[in-house]
């Protein structure tokens, strides 16, 4: 049986939107469940300096609602190194901290992993990414809330596409997985759909726009995830189709670093609310190196190694629910 | 073998964010798969005076995005009667519609099936209301969007609760179910949640505010679901709680009806896109009297008969995770 | 010539949007200027209480796009007694605060006025309220927000009034004043905007709504102000109208204290930055007694006692176009 | 005295949101005044070709909260030359056309001038554009708008910046001024704003930011027009920074076309709802070759020539006010 008494929770690598939710949450359940609960800044960085907070119910105060993470965050090559690891568990020793709840994807869970096995110090993840890449878990936090920025943008780029029959390539997030241009795109209504996990081919593209041009459509969106490879970037998609389809106006959007921020959705502050909670119990109930995760609406727990390990899919159903919807 | 060459589609009940979406879906499907496709206006009373209109892809071009419906919606006594019904039959026979695609929640469900076992008609459901009350499926269409214009809402409200130390009760739709309530209130981060499936007593809900207030916390947000029987009605709760503990200053906010409009979420739109195409596949597949859900991100088919008579349970995980996070 | 080393600043009354960007700005401009700046908690009964906190450029930091007040404010019964603005005149002495910046609506200009006389103690007021009810500032800060959110939600409410074909009261903020009801109902497009400042009686608004109705219309909304007069309440307004329109579906909507909160416009933060500065450098130029306002777009300095007694007016211009309008 | 049945109504190069409000104003301004509307398609393209369209009070229904514009828009060359124009007079003669409301920029401004010197044909401007660049109105119609759609987005990007203490670059709409940048900044609460108007060098950014840091902010957002000419472009000026102040990580967003789009704020809706009555007023008063702006908060008239070859002027005390705000 564990004995846990004081349990620290940090954010690691890209911020999503519900990293705040699932801090407060950790913290809370801590204070609920009379377990001491402290905030490690930065990440991995701020384990191996020490910069730790000791926090209560009242340190997390109104940001449910807030983008970002209070607790910071970071990549860090310090903690890829054994050194770097030791002197990160030598401050946790000190600090008497027993256990770790780390808030992040992929990159952040391998390390917990190594982590985990080199000093046997429990650990438990959250997924916290936008990019919904974690095998493990239907939805992770930040998910919802950047499909909803994205649309929402789209609406607007869509009134002035369609005010000038133009056609938009708007870039979205996703380097090796089209989880967001697939669900955002359907979500706007986008005529094309450009992800890694496929390649068409841009004469393919060609043929649908125009095919989609003389079915009356005056304007059109096609949403490219930053990882597509049909044209070398967007900007030589969009010279590829201005060349080879002149009556057609073209233009660029790239939604950038907008997609990570903002008050995240209600699902994600629930979803991190949840996971919050089972995190810490499942650290109380002497369970480690495991992940939170959603599935069929209830949690579930999840191997780290297999999370880390497997392959997220995407949706062939979506795929073709895409294309029915560009008719 | 079902030889459906003409589809009918309609929008039944109260409106709610994502009726558009799939309505568009179901007009795209037929195009794509060349089988005519018929809006009918105003539900069943639009039904039996014959209100049709052909509609093809461009007819539903830029809805996905918008509130409300444009086949507009409306509840029908006279299709509770026989009468009522034949002369449905009837319009519909005389229009050459083979089938039909209905949105929206029980009653309207009720309705087509009974028309179903009367006449052999062959009727598909889609699952069209904010209350997530429907037995067959995790989400309905319009639950999401609901859910963040609450969040959003009382996101504001807290601004000006903390600003003056106050006590909000804020009421929210849900007459016979708390989901919304449920969900928005841990999304809200409320310090209590009133739903209709429990009734605490009001003495506990002033027990725990006055907990709240000597732990430290200034202000409150009370989150109150229309059905909730803890007080008569939410303004006798406030003025319960104003006489037993006067050195609050207590508001009530009553959400109402915005909760059922604006544009649809992200999700919304993907779910109401996928179930359009679902419900379209299964009526030429020779399926009827079904409803399309969602359960574990993958679409299903339920017997209307169950997805009525069946009853969606509160989530006792998340009652007592929005207890921990009032801590 | 002033000598002024030390200036307190406090929100006061009801809380509106921009706020916080007024507090930052004033915080702000005392640093670039080399003054010290204090914040006083909850207005004048912090005053009095000497709930007083030092503060720099960096505890304003990121605060200008949050709702409320981080001040916090109050209504203080206290300060209308000579004893009260005694002691509220010996804090200040005590923590060396030499001039104060006030934000809030005629009350809580009409306390500082009265504490100057008295006192001779400088005073510069930033007109804060939702209301636009202050004479010599053509906006008050958090008018164009709350005007924002008021169109949003009604944006909202439309959706289901179409698709339903039903009229709508919607009640907003506005006690004494229309400039909420005239302005969000031209906005939102309101087929009737009812007004505390003309009451042309029931029997108009029922003629109006049957012609509407007549030409066309198959939907209305119908805004009216709190202290509108032409029901005893928009409940018994709704009751008359369903009485003498039967074939309406009539319902009722009061936005309520959400109308207060939320992240505050870019007109809003802009205006409240400018009219912070402008108010420290009145008091460093001697100046006292003043409201910081705009007009024309420039900022001008009006006596607070014109500024109290004052009536803003209702503009016919506007009210002329909602009648062209709702054509 | 005029003699106007028919007027017609378009608008004319980049989109900008409140368009379609001021369409709908002009539209049931004609309806009230028992004046006949025609609705032309794609600018002078339009008129050159007569794309028009009978328009009455229900034609404009629902558009008062819609982005673009229904009436399309474009830029035109063959309306540059005489014969153009000479075909787009037959085509409004044609259709007994007497006189028309431009809403749109400065070259659609110089376009209806032309026209009306050469044939004496009745025009009236009504400037929508999102830049503020037209002499003769505080505010153009849109600019409101794309100010909130420039700070909700920053909004965002700050959450990720700060949770990284990362430095961002964030470019926003306007080639030859710099209202958007100006005023979008201090509502940001940008670090640095770069505009056309102001050429500071790089070196002095470089200055400021390192300032900034070591004065204790963590994360900064500087704000830099389209057509500033600090660095050549945005990239350049983020690769000079990476550079010369290497412990910063930097990234650059590009707003792009979003800030064209969206819903109108309720400003610009009330604005396009005023300036649309006064247009149609106007030409029926018998004047011509004006364009109505709002100054004050009145409308006025000012002759095209004025408003085409005025130059806006940026405003020094905000420059002064953005100084003060990054203390």
């Amino acid at each position: 049986m564990a004995n846990i008494k004081k349990i620290g929770v940090f954010t690691s690598g890209g911020d999503s939107p519900g990293m705040n939710a699932a801090i407060r949450s950790v913290v809370r359940t801590c204070a609920y469940l009379n377990v001491e609960c402290v905030g490690i800044y930065w990440g991995y960085q701020g384990m191996i300096k020490g910069d730790f907070k000791l926090m209560n119910a009242r340190s997390v105060h109104n940001i449910i609602n807030k983008g970002g993470t209070i607790l910071k965050t970071a990549r860090c090559e310090e903690f890829r190194t054994k050194e770097g690891r030791k002197k990160a568990y030598d401050q946790l020793q000190a600090a008497g901290i027993d256990a770790f709840v780390v808030i992040g994807g992929d990159g952040s869970f391998t390390g917990a992993m190594i982590f985990n096995q080199e000093f046997g110090f429990p650990v438990i993840g959250i997924p916290g990414t936008i990019d919904n890449d974690i095998f493990g878990t239907t939805f992770t936090l930040g998910f919802d809330t950047a499909l909803n920025t994205v649309v929402e943008a789209i609406d607007k780029i869509r009134d002035t596409a369609s005010s000038h029959n133009r056609l938009f390539f708007v870039e979205v997030m996703g380097r090796d997985v089209g989880h967001i241009a697939l669900n955002a795109g359907v979500g706007a209504g986008a005529e094309e759909i450009l992800i890694p996990e496929e390649n068409l081919g841009r004469e393919r593209l060609l043929e649908s726009l125009k095919r989609s041009r003389s079915s009356g459509k005056s304007s059109s969106i096609v949403i490219v995830a930053e990882g597509d490879k049909t044209g070398k970037n967007i900007f030589e998609l969009k010279e590829y189709v201005e060349a080879n389809f002149p009556d057609y106006e073209v233009r660029v959007s790239v939604l950038g670093h907008m997609q990570r921020g903002g008050a995240p959705s209600c699902y994600d502050r629930v979803l991190a609310s949840r996971m919050g909670v089972r995190a810490v119990e499942a650290l109380l109930e002497g369970k480690t190196n495991l992940m939170v995760g959603v599935q069929d609406n209830q949690l579930i727990l999840t191997p780290i190694n297999k999370a880390i390990k497997g392959h997220t899919k995407i949706d062939k159903e979506l795929i073709r629910v895409s294309e029915i919807m560009s008719t």
